[in-house]
């Protein structure tokens, strides 16, 4: 057996079953493995920021990694910034890039780059594969690093001979690590700061904004008084009837730190200290109150439910139901407005729809219009690398099987990153609804320039102005196979929502906003 | 004055006026120096392979560095892959990568991710500038790197702290470094082996294949009875009437071996040895008679026309006219061949044109139609990175300052990576013909398969093939605002052809072959 076949049968009998490709000649023996044996699911990216876009947000949905297919150095740098995202978002993905092909790297032809040098700087798991022989084993480490909790990207190298060589031997799936065990003492720790009644805040991210997660939460906070808010960026939240009415951390400085300055206590339930997204001139790095403690109830990498079920017994904390958000909002109507949009959404959403949201300035405020909406995910663009919002929804489509309509809100300089993903939708006939937000500049820094003290000038504007010419997402979309219409109303967006959310296929609505 | 606008004065300073961007939030004091300050010339891509790749093509041309906007360390990983060619291509690129404030950094913002250790894969030079002070000075280090000969991508990362602080000073540009001399042993072993009438090739690359160096390299092949040919990729080749009619080795092994096989001894002319693209099973890494001797007449970083002409001297070799290469062909007719394209763009191509050539698989016999063609530099993509092809058009058509017609004659495949190109080249209405030659489908890798021993299967096909559904390449250009028409016929495509260089703005031929 070559090592190509090895490692898709290493691969099928670790539960990895779908693969995200953009291959080249040197992965062409693995392509034919692909084709020999039969159960990988595979689809094609024409670009590889789409191709490992669509790894994290199949990883969002599934809950287990896709590996992907890339095609030496290059390859891994176009699919880069999205795997930058997908360590953010605590994604696991086997991240497999073929390359030259051990005896043939020395001779330093045109592609040959530092493939591992590369790999390094987005994944948490990184080994260049020796010998066929032992191709097996490296994937089942891959597969191991990949799903070690809550996932990370584990880059698998695979020279073109590694791949074609004999003597390979299918590896041996071990089962996934089990995440480290909480701390008793920061159980204790939090449950004493809770017992105190001074103002303290529950902060969630990463596993700790599931569903379930925020019933013990909910259970938390009502039984001590605490405050409860999530992480600003989180890969997905559990929002609608019968989630808590979470709001995020807000991504500005000003009111993040308004937000955070009662609280003299954090405990931080898998997140991060909260920090600014840049560094600002006269500004502090942090958002939370300089006098404010801080308490790790739980790491990312440790099991929130633990955490917070050990939690619930210290307070002996009574069941509590969530609290009902009210009446589902109605349709928006007149000129578009991020409220509107949000409410809109909210009113003619599917159950179980997932939101995949790369809005940026325009969405900020979305939380608050659609709590009432019905149960949904909400996946966001963890590590700011703008270009994840279209590929995370068309692996998300795939993880769910087709079942679940995904509703993507998109800014359009950052739609323009990664638009092949629509040609992905149209192949795999997804039932993705596209909303670009086309305000035809990128609107964000538009915002972030005010910060330097002045409005910007001709040459700064020739760097921050899409209008000119203008885009047409209808002709794009079209262009790639998907079926699309303009709106410059609520009324027309609702009508073509609804109309979308009756099909099957993928449909993108310009909404001039 | 601030770190910023001293970046901008020195740059102008030394002769570095033309700026790619596509900045973010930790850039835009960068931008708004660029508002105050007067004489750089800012020219937005949508995603950052169109701005390095645009960088890439402006050198080749203008034979001088333009500088980058990047934002952080995801935005230079869009940009790695052309950055890669550029690399491959000795082009000058002055590669300014914004980045979290230095205080900043510690915080781990979701942005934040290792910005030096991506810069290292694909750059000659990298620095992180420390403060606002040296701010001047590193960026007279930055133009003198990048402009080392041949060209080096030289890549400042640019804390934003460092951007906005005061008690900066503009730097003194220093000139540019003379390339290291030439070895007069090398001289005279070359015209030892040159009088020894054995067969020698003179293999000529990079700056070697200049129109002045091909007319030296004649004169020595003339007096020796020396072949001459050029390697497979070169960053910019003087070809058409008044130039040699000289040909690449080829891409395929056994073509590249049978064409080399001969040769006793290969002199290298700013060349590296010829080698495979790739590894094959059973196949050797080198492309020439393992028997054969190489001799390095002149290194990629040392000037061709001082060790040309001192060969010229050492063997007495008489002026000598460069051939004429019979009549200008005439434009096909009927179905698209690879010939009847390369034969009708030879017979309408205007005086002085720039062709842009990532035409992959179809295009590896074009050369052989064009050597009658009018005088024009054709250029290559060079690190094998596909989607070079439509931002180097874009780059070179400013250099040019849209005074030369460039013609991108541009796989499908490869120009999905990078169709972001076309809405720059409408917003600065550039003289651009783009030929899109749509098989849909990897073509390349469709022979390549085959030599894995079968007919790609069902699923290997899922990963090859374009075609479902198929691009519209009509709507993408129109959605971009640049005009475009199909051709299924010759006579179609030189109409449209004819038509569009009588055009200044871009147009796209969508060429079903």
């Amino acid at each position: 057996m070559n090592g190509a076949k090895s490692l898709v049968k290493t691969l099928l009998a670790a539960g990895v079953d779908t693969c995200f490709a953009n291959p080249g000649t040197s992965e062409m023996h693995f392509v034919a493995a692909l084709d020999q044996v039969e159960g990988m699911k595979c689809v094609l990216g024409l670009q590889e920021n789409v191709v490992t876009g669509m790894a994290d947000g199949y990883y969002r949905i599934a809950g287990k990694p896709a590996c992907t297919l890339l095609h030496c150095a290059p390859g891994l740098a176009n699919g880069m910034a999205n795997l930058h995202n997908a360590r953010r978002a605590g994604s696991g993905i086997v991240n497999i890039v073929g390359d030259q092909a051990t005896y043939h790297r020395p001779y330093d032809a045109p592609l040959t780059a530092d493939t591992s040098g590369m790999a390094q700087t987005v994944s948490a798991w990184v080994r260049t594969s020796a010998t066929a022989a032992e191709l097996g084993r490296d994937a089942v480490d891959a597969v191991h690093a990949a799903t070690t909790f809550p996932g990370q990207v584990a880059t698998l190298i695979l020279p073109a001979d590694v791949s074609w060589g004999e003597g390979a031997v299918v590896g041996q799936p071990t089962p996934a690590a089990r995440p480290p065990a909480v701390d008793g003492h920061a159980i204790e720790t939090a449950a004493r700061i809770l017992r105190s009644k001074s103002p303290v805040l529950l902060l969630l991210a990463g596993a700790a904004v599931s569903g379930q997660a925020q019933q013990l939460a909910w259970r938390i906070a009502r039984a001590s008084g605490a405050s409860l808010m999530a992480s600003y960026v989180n890969a997905k939240v559990a929002r609608g009837r019968g989630r808590l009415q979470l709001e995020r951390v807000p991504y500005a400085m000003a009111p993040a730190m308004q937000a955070l300055a009662k609280f003299k206590h954090i405990v931080l339930v898998n997140a991060e200290a909260p920090v600014g997204f840049f560094g600002y001139p006269d500004m502090p790095s942090i958002q939370y109150n300089r006098a404010a403690q801080l308490h790790v109830l739980s790491r990312p990498d440790q099991d929130p439910l633990e955490a917070l079920q050990a939690l619930v017994e210290a307070l002996g904390a009574p069941h509590a139901a969530i609290p009902d958000p009210g009446p589902r909002p109605e349709a928006a109507r007149g000129a578009p407005t991020p409220e509107g949009l949000a409410q809109t959404v909210a009113a003619l959403m599917p159950e179980n729809a997932i939101i995949s949201d790369e809005s940026i300035s325009y969405g900020r405020g979305f939380y608050q219009f659609t709590h009432a909406a019905p149960a949904h995910d909400w996946l966001h663009l963890t590590g700011g690398a703008i270009g994840d919002g279209m590929p995370v929804a068309t692996g998300a489509a795939l993880a769910a099987a087709k079942q679940r309509r995904v509703i993507n809100l998109q800014a359009d300089g950052s739609a323009m990153y990664s638009l092949q993903s629509l040609w992905t939708q149209a192949r795999e006939q997804l039932p993705v609804t596209t909303v670009i937000l086309n305000n035809s500049r990128y609107n964000i820094l538009i915002g972030e320039y005010g910060s330097v003290g002045a409005t910007p000038g001709p040459t700064a504007m020739s760097m921050l102005d899409l209008g000119q010419p203008q885009l047409d997402w209808l002709k794009l979309a079209n262009g790639m196979g998907v079926d699309a219409a303009r709106a410059s109303t609520m009324e027309q967006c609702a009508d073509l929502l609804k109309s979308s959310f009756g099909q099957t296929t993928p449909f993108l609505i310009e909404l001039m906003i």
